[in-house]
């Protein structure tokens, strides 16, 4: 049931740290190959012109020479020869925050998205943050209110890049009240797997079908395989109720595992 | 495990319709009798000179004609023979809002509480909204901080009135950010059942040990019967990792089963 990722995934909550010890991005420029890494930053997600400099800059600053921003701004960009070549040449791809929609409008299912799933299932890291983390899944948070009801008006779903399609990541959890929220994502359909990523915080999905936490904060796993709700009964406004939901907060250290659907004792 | 309450207890999230249908305030009256009841208003929660008044008038609306505010401002009060009889005429107690470290500094364990606790095993239903829900429960939430992070410091729990044992009532789910806080405290003792009440929506705790959610939003229950934690190996600030919590969320007209520790099946 759950299709393992064939590279590792890290998806960022947002709000990670850049100036201090950075321990997440220095992570992906590890996983990536260090010195040796070279980083295709996509800051498709963002409408803000410098949101690829600034990350050109982190990356550099860990000391990887070869950093590219490749600025893909719409769909023709996206099926653009030499754009496919410079993502072919990555050895990491990071993607900025800013809108999931906007990112998947403009990649979703070209030739830019199928060249970073095909690095990825080659075993090249695919990094994300904020927006560029939720993207990562087949069926995607396109965004919603919060709060702490679930309600049917919170759920808003679309289609992602389909990097991993066992799961439906939202971010920012931190500051914003999401927990009702990925708890009514998943009533949707059960057999996936919520995953809310608080700020400053990560989760590194590797190939062995493991999350391991990284962070500041916590992640919070909803697993609905017990799950019973009347979600297609209520209208916007009105809260199902919704039983027996699962949830693991897991943090700094902690591994979930995606088969077994429960943390991994420590050591 | 269990300790069922002998008369209805009504704990109200706070904010409740005071104006309008009125459907948890005109529940309780029902449960107190209707045009018969007697109504004890507590108002020693709050700091606000006419907290109790505003009750008196709401309830009059309702039809009761006896309402009677006990003004319980100090220990002393709350031993005071004439108090007691006071409250040993009421077919209902009813306390306000304010803030429930108070309201257990003043009635803890007095002739008061014992009173009340006496009643309500006779029957008489008992109500509280916000801190005068809180207070319920023999733990009770002290108050900490709430967001999305479980964390040690958002469990600040003392001593509450006794009324159920088995329970931590947490309310103002709404706007506030609390999914979290009352999983940390469950984790403490994951024995206990996390009560986490919306505003303007009501748990019914009935004598049959079954939860009937009334209002506009919903009521979230953790439930700690398989949860794991690391919770005493963290300080304050980190997060605690902490697995396997079942939760609930039931909306209005949905029951919840103590005994079962599950959604009772909709006819």
């Amino acid at each position: 049931m759950t299709r393992r990722v064939s590279g590792p995934l890290l998806a960022i909550g947002g709000a990670e740290d850049k100036t201090r010890d950075r321990i997440i991005l220095r992570r992906f420029v590890e996983l990536s190959g260090g010195d040796e890494a070279r980083i295709a930053v996509i800051p498709t997600a963002s409408r803000i012109q410098d949101a690829g400099d600034q990350y050109r800059s982190i990356f550099g600053d860990l000391g990887v020479d070869h950093v590219d921003v490749v600025d893909i701004r719409d769909r023709s960009d996206a099926n653009d020869d030499g754009v496919v070549e410079r993502l072919e040449q990555s050895s990491g791809v990071f993607m900025t925050g800013g809108n999931q929609v906007r990112l998947a409008r403009i990649l979703g299912r070209t030739r830019s998205a199928e060249t970073i799933a095909n690095r990825n299932r080659d075993g090249v890291p695919v990094a994300g943050t904020s927006a560029g983390a939720s993207v990562m899944s087949t069926v995607m948070v396109a965004g919603g209110q919060s709060g702490p009801t679930p309600r049917q008006k919170m759920a808003k779903l679309s289609r992602g890049l389909g990097l991993i399609d066992s799961v439906i990541i939202d971010q920012h959890f931190t500051e914003r009240n999401r927990v009702s929220r990925l708890v009514a994502m998943v009533s949707y359909n059960p057999g996936l797997l919520g995953v809310g990523i608080d700020e400053d915080t990560a989760a590194l999905i590797s190939p062995d079908g493991v999350i391991e936490v990284i962070g500041r904060g916590s992640v919070l796993i909803v697993d609905g395989s017990r799950m019973q709700s009347d979600i297609e009964n209520v209208n916007g406004a009105t809260p199902p109720t919704i039983s027996n939901a699962v949830i693991h907060f897991v943090a700094e250290g902690g591994r979930y595992s995606l088969d077994e659907r429960n943390v991994v004792p420590q050591n």
